[in-house]
């Protein structure tokens, strides 16, 4: 391991305008943008110039505080960043945590809490790696999707951190190729081994006995274990028991609703076919649902949850209230 | 079902040249390629302007034709063209038919040949499907792979002329989209109604209740049934027995290998990393091997195979001989 991501480089606020890292760009360019307005971020959002269930919330904070400095409605510009993507819960967290107080001190406490977070999960998960691990990742649950130090990625290098780390198989992650993109270009920046694959091949890798485990991120956690992730998600977890590996699941808190019961009370946005192909008909959910039962564990930054996890988180959600 | 393929417009031999519809840049662009050489053709074979097992054996067997006609070396040409894709086996096969009398009458018998065989497996596949069938299809096993009516997408389009098939989920086919770009075009070229999906979907929609059964080519099947096909398809073959749905394999006999006991005997081509991404380091077979156990039925041009394929499958290729 050798590189750096700083988190303010992903996300931050300045005097006038949130300022992103565009994902859009990455990894030809590193070009920033600036939304000067709570309507120019939604939008910013829901092109995913700024993606990751974590890193929207952080943005979304620092634009209500922006929206506040400048006089905007605070619940007006509240509902238009809440509407901005469907399926991520942190983002309402963060724009509830930001409503009694929406200020610049308050949504950079709730950033340096999100990159805190990220350390601690990393520390939790390494227990979960074997030595010389050979992990599989889909789509970017890292530094880019949470402002900061990476769930997914940041368990990645944790455990990298350790010496536990081989190599790991980065999902391209079609459409939108969050993987070969995003993923890749982080690891590329941190100095750890790694190899781009088809979402296709993993399926692959892991009958010739070069996986050893999944690790992924998490949009929407329900209150059963039930695990709503990027499209694709799903195929790994029945991909991974029928080859006997694990799947660990690496996320806040935040990302646990307790209010979905199951899987099934999860919305899933279905974004434009066009984004698959523009030319015949397509069909484009961004995300799927993993049973709880595909799930070798939950880790968030307060421990590592085991199934049955319908008793075990809900009490994490309440303990940090 | 409103419109045609017909072979002559995806291979023929004309007076000096073999032409092809250049399958890297459909459906962009309806283009013709003219190779004068077995060497033109092996690099046109090479970089995919004509893929798929059986089409490829009847361009090679065009090839040789046109290489004796010109007075070249037919021994050297054959072996030009035999190297220009390891895992197909059909190229092989159709390359040792001509070695007696390598003439145009010869080659343009095994292009009928191979629709004609098409056509039968088509007929042989309808019974596997059930009424308002929704098929999942992987790659292109269609007219363009094959050189006419296609083996899989044949399947479905016997199928869909006898009023089995209410949808078709495509799969785009990652790294190359043989799907979302060949298989598509051609089922709206077929006016089959589609949808194309990312190669991650296919278990959502599996999950949800949208797929009956899953029908996928081959290139080339070893004496045990294990059948290796383009990445992606072992995926698919372990997903579908998590959801108990049927994995339907359709080739020609000449797609069987029975010097190949299992799938372990088959070489697996790894393709340029730069066709997943240039940037970052990849990895990229172009094929895996779906076990036997995962494979519901293999249908050919004699008929349909079941469990255990051991006994039944070497039994048909020593008929055909």
């Amino acid at each position: 391991m050798t590189g750096e991501l700083p988190p303010h480089r992903i996300v931050r606020l300045e005097q006038d305008a949130v300022v992103l890292l565009d994902q859009r760009r990455l990894p030809e360019e590193e070009l920033e943008l600036r939304c000067a307005t709570a309507a120019e971020l939604a939008e910013a959002i829901r092109v995913l110039a700024v993606r990751g269930a974590p890193a929207i919330g952080v943005a979304a904070a620092y634009g209500l505080a922006l929206a506040a400095e400048r006089g905007d409605d605070v619940d007006e510009a509240l509902e238009i960043l809440a509407a901005s993507r469907p399926t991520a819960v942190n983002l309402r967290w963060a724009l509830e945590a930001m409503r009694p107080e929406p200020t610049r001190e308050r949504a950079e406490a709730i950033h340096a809490d999100e990159v805190e977070r990220c350390r601690r999960m990393g520390a939790n998960a390494r227990e979960l790696f074997p030595g010389g691990a050979r992990v599989l990742t889909h789509c970017n649950a890292g530094g880019l999707a949470t402002g900061g130090y990476g769930s997914a990625v940041g368990a990645i290098r944790a455990a990298a951190e350790a010496g536990l780390v081989e190599h790991v198989w980065v999902d391209e992650t079609r459409p939108l190729l969050q993987g070969s993109r995003l993923t890749a270009w982080e690891l590329d920046q941190l100095g750890i081994p790694h190899s781009v694959i088809v979402d296709g091949a993993a399926a692959s890798f892991m009958g010739r006995g070069e996986v050893d485990l999944v690790v992924t991120g998490a949009d929407r956690i329900a209150a059963n274990g039930d695990v709503a992730n990027k499209i694709g998600t799903y195929s790994l977890a029945v991909l991974a028991a029928h080859h006997d590996l694990p799947l660990v699941v690496v996320a806040p808190t935040t990302t646990l609703d307790p209010d979905a019961s199951t899987g099934a009370a999860i919305p899933i946005e279905e974004r434009d076919g066009a984004e698959v192909t523009a030319r015949f008909p397509a069909r484009n959910p961004a995300f799927d649902v993993t049973p709880a039962a595909l799930v070798a564990a939950i880790v968030t930054e307060r421990g590592v949850h085991r199934a049955p996890y319908a008793a075990s988180l809900p009490r994490e959600v309440a303990a940090a209230r």
